[in-house]
């Protein structure tokens, strides 16, 4: 299609409605929101736009497909109920190697308690996961919640996912430790669980940094209409994302804030409460009113940056 | 790969288990069930696997892949609660037909009270659907039910979608309005949501007959541990199926247990309730001690019958 995913979602949007009756959250935040206390989402991984088969494993890959959608239920300050799997059997993919994936799969559920309990299967020609989870919660954290005055915050170092990403690639080489370090922290994402349970009473807006927090951040900014700002410089960074900016020839916090997939959290909430969020969190910018934006601040903010677009070539 | 669809799902139960802790159904059934009464369900449909786009508008394609789902709840005895829609955007697919294809997911949205609340969007090499429904019921209906003494019976005529894709994929030739009717019947499947709340109460086992019912009365078999009995002669022909399977040079009873896509519903029941089960039902066998296995009898029941396996070539 010749236009971005955003603009198609916002076309999408307008066709089935954002908040039909009986619906509380429709299209627009991590997951959709169903009373009394659903909250539900789907995430496509679709083979070379997502990943490769030549860089990731079949467990990796049934691990991440499960991942990403815990994460979205976590972000929504949801417990995980389960999961249901849609896959395509791309050419060549044998028998044992869907066996593989769902061992991948199954190594996540039983991680976050999400256990797979249906889906459906087809050949096709390109391997291919739609994966979607449904969690519970009374209360719902959503992105529409960030007001003027809250700061923004991260729960752990970004840039890793994005490091292993060009270093599986072959654009960049690192030493051992650290090349291990960061493919492993692209391969196999560990969703914020545990941390999005103890903010969700604690914060006003959450999402998870899946796109990149240059994305993320200006998507928090249009559900709350308000202007978000991150500083690059306070980027808390994940081992091995210097060495890897520094091959790529970009300041660090750009590729912290525009690798993506990092599923850490991003959280805004006020000033006084960082201390005792119950989580170590890292504050990373800040929310104040004005057009709905995201601007930067810091070393490589004069760069045009942006998130995944996965309807991009 | 080099297996069958049924065995793929068998070798996947094994891994990631049927009944884990807090799940009351896993994979086996029309959907899975969650406490405290929900249902939930997903299904894909893939270009030139399940469809293909020279003969299938966008607008069908969106109203089958959102029926499909609603089928399979209304198959549990649940009420829609909402469905999410993962859609990967083939080549040569522009936003307009995006557009297109979301009318009539809306459409059938509308008219079976199931709103599209979310989902995820992709770029690929093929057209395909990824969608999931939730449903609630306190008392879900399952395929496990099915008792032997009771009758097998189905909710309306059989064979018209089988029909239907031999006639726009060019096999066979029909007289205009007989093509139009079977034409649509393979479009615009029609859910049995209303029948299904009424049956739910009244009959033992329920499904819906999306893979023919000679492989549906097999999945009932192996659920109820029994053997079914499917009378090819008793089956209700659909109108234009017996010009249909005359051209195809088959048995009318043979197209209507193969041909698949029916999205009626495959009652067991006892048969003293089929008179008053609220709704018209077209008795078509019966449920027998006895091995794990269909038996066909009438004409037609010496070939070889099958439903449609999404993993083969």
């Amino acid at each position: 299609v010749a236009v971005s995913e955003f603009e198609l979602i916002r076309r999408i949007a307008g066709i089935v409605g954002t908040a039909r009756q009986g619906v509380t959250v429709g299209i627009g935040d991590d997951a959709a929101v169903l009373p009394p206390d659903l909250v539900w989402t789907c995430d496509l991984l679709v083979e070379d736009v997502h990943f490769r088969r030549r860089t990731t494993s079949y467990a990796d890959l049934g691990w991440k497909a499960l991942a990403v959608n815990v994460s979205d239920v976590a972000a929504m300050g949801a417990d995980p109920l389960g999961a249901l799997v849609g896959l395509v059997v791309g050419d060549g993919v044998t028998a044992e190697d869907v066996e593989e994936l769902y061992r991948g799969l199954d190594a996540c559920a039983t991680a976050y308690g999400c256990p797979v309990v249906g889906g459906d299967v087809s050949r096709g020609p390109e391997l291919s996961l739609a994966v979607t989870a449904l969690g519970r919660t009374a209360s719902p954290v959503l992105r529409s919640g960030a007001r003027p005055g809250d700061v923004l915050a991260v729960t752990g170092p970004l840039g890793g996912s994005g490091a292993g990403w060009h270093h599986l690639d072959g654009r960049i080489a690192l030493p051992e430790e650290l090349a291990a370090h960061v493919d492993r922290r692209h391969r196999r994402p560990q969703p914020r669980l545990a941390e999005a349970r103890v903010l969700a009473g604690r914060v006003h807006a959450m999402l998870d940094v899946s796109d990149g927090i240059a994305s993320d951040a200006l998507r928090l900014a249009e559900a709350s209409r308000v202007t978000t700002v991150v500083d690059l410089d306070a980027l808390p960074l994940d081992r091995g994302v210097a060495e890897a900016a520094a091959g790529l020839g970009v300041a660090p916090g750009v590729l912290a804030a525009t690798g993506g997939e990092d599923y850490e959290l991003l959280v805004a909430l006020d000033p006084a409460d960082v201390a005792d969020a119950g989580v170590p969190l890292h504050v990373v910018g800040r929310v104040e009113e004005g057009p709905v934006a995201v601007r930067f601040t810091g070393a490589g903010s004069a760069d045009a940056l942006g998130g995944w677009d996965h309807l991009g070539a």
